[in-house]
């Protein structure tokens, strides 16, 4: 089941150096989450080879243009791609006069139902969820509103081990209520234990998407021990100072966090203009978290092992 | 003096194929006219070398999507870069509630003057003029208000043949005088004839930028022997009823254009999503007129002949 982030903006307020402003897109089993929409995303959607008519969910951290000018130029395009079906758009509910507005100047309507799901006032909320993943809220500490997202896999029941089990002629009905753990009677009286038919299903993955944040130690229980950590790192320890004032991160916090939280891995992003090269973000974050990746447009990232294991 | 045209977008409303909406930059005397602006204007002009604080006029042919999206992070952008020289905005006046509505959501105000220079209800008038140029609207025909622009160099005074002239001993204050036409008495009598120490200028240079529109005869006369005409050219023959239907032009529209206003020489651009392959555009322009080229992102075309002479 694949579980993967791709970035399509690495970029903080200033896109410089070839990187765009911010900008994800998560593909867990094949369904595309987009996350952040800065100007440019519907560019490097299809530069990356996403078709566009695969995004039913977009989810925008917050309300600078840096995450959302993007947006109107992705719902557009859909409309001029012919979409019917419904877009489900999660964001401070201010985004929608935004859309309005651009729309009213052109004189276009679109083809298809936009779903506002507003985030106003939310906490650390689900806000969204299906058979096999759920996805909570993360209140960030910045100038405006602002949240994160938390992409938690949900745990699946046991596998079933057909060639185990071939020997018993075990009903075909049975098959959940084995994964389930209940042990199955044949009709001569048998019994087939669930534990040795099943077998454990893989640990559940989870991705956290941290956006724009002061330092804020709230999240180490908030995103514990999920298997990938994106978190800001507009700035390095030099720019301390700036960053406390803009409500930003340094790369070094980010790794205090992926560390004190217990992440599996962590991934830096939403770089200053400043900083043509990336390595001393990567090298100040490695001095307290050895596994840091710097994230980079039109790279993808795994979330977790990658498992085989269909649902 | 430079004369020439950047095309940093030469997409139709769906960028496709690395093809970015509609931008571009004029660079005349070292002076940038930014001319629309859809989304990804700020990174294309980045791209390309031209500082986002070299601009000071913007002109926005009309109000739909790919001419505009790309403003409010050009603004915004310069604004993050500390601007205080005032921007001059030529556009139909409904663009200021889109960048009002923009600016209000994230908290932000310009730290510079954004002047509007409102285009609703113009025919064709001088806009804009400095000493050596000189720009003019071009009502167009499009589903919304929409206008194309016309740069006009102005006629330059006579050249002074410095050297031709020194064996005359001619006062300094004279130069302006002989270069406009008048002749020159010397204390000792001699008759110093303008013509003799003064060459023609340079023939002045014309672009003219035909953003989208129907199929417009009027536009022969309007765009009269320009050294370089860009004429949107959407679709080609084969979608004609389409490119009717949109108020849009087809490939051999522009060229006959081209071809009957007595241009030099035909940009062809805004492509429609349905070509990958330009070329069949291309050779269905030049059947008619054969002075034609293809825009790409990216690249610089020159207007007129090149010259170097200093004003």
């Amino acid at each position: 089941m694949t579980f993967s982030v791709t970035v399509l903006g690495s970029s903080a307020s200033i896109p410089a150096y070839g990187r765009f402003p911010s900008s994800q897109v998560v593909n867990h089993n094949e369904k595309l989450f987009l996350v952040d929409c800065g100007e440019g995303t519907q560019m490097r959607l299809h530069q990356n080879g996403f078709r566009r008519g695969r995004i039913h969910h977009i989810f925008i951290s917050h309300l600078h243009g840096d995450h959302f000018y993007g947006l109107i130029g992705v719902l557009t395009t859909m409309n001029l791609l012919g979409r019917n079906k419904p877009v489900h758009l999660f964001s401070h509910s201010a985004i929608l006069n935004v859309i309005k507005v651009q729309l009213e100047v052109a004189q276009t309507e679109l083809t298809y139902e936009l779903i506002l799901h507003p985030l106003d006032g939310l906490g650390q909320e689900v806000i969204y969820e299906n058979e096999v993943i759920e996805i909570t809220t993360l209140p960030l500490n910045h100038r405006v509103p602002c949240w994160g997202f938390l992409f938690r896999e949900k745990r699946l029941a046991r596998r079933f081990l057909s060639e185990k089990a071939a020997q018993f002629n075990i009903p075909f009905h049975m098959i959940p209520r084995l994964k389930a753990g209940e042990d199955y009677i044949t009709p001569s009286g048998q019994v087939v234990k669930s534990l040795d038919v099943t077998a454990d299903p893989p640990e559940p993955r989870s991705y956290a998407y941290v956006a724009d944040t002061a330092y804020d130690e709230t999240l180490i229980e908030r995103v514990s021990h999920v298997d990938l950590l994106f978190h800001e790192s507009t700035f390095n320890e030099e720019n301390r100072q700036r960053a406390a004032e803009t409500f930003h991160s340094t790369a070094l916090n980010a790794a205090t966090i992926a560390s004190r939280s217990g992440a599996k891995q962590l991934l830096l992003g939403h770089y200053s203009a400043k900083f043509k090269d990336l390595e001393p973000l990567l090298a100040e974050a490695k001095t307290v978290f050895d596994n840091t990746l710097l994230s980079m447009d039109g790279k993808a990232y795994t979330v977790g092992r990658p498992t085989a294991l269909e649902v």
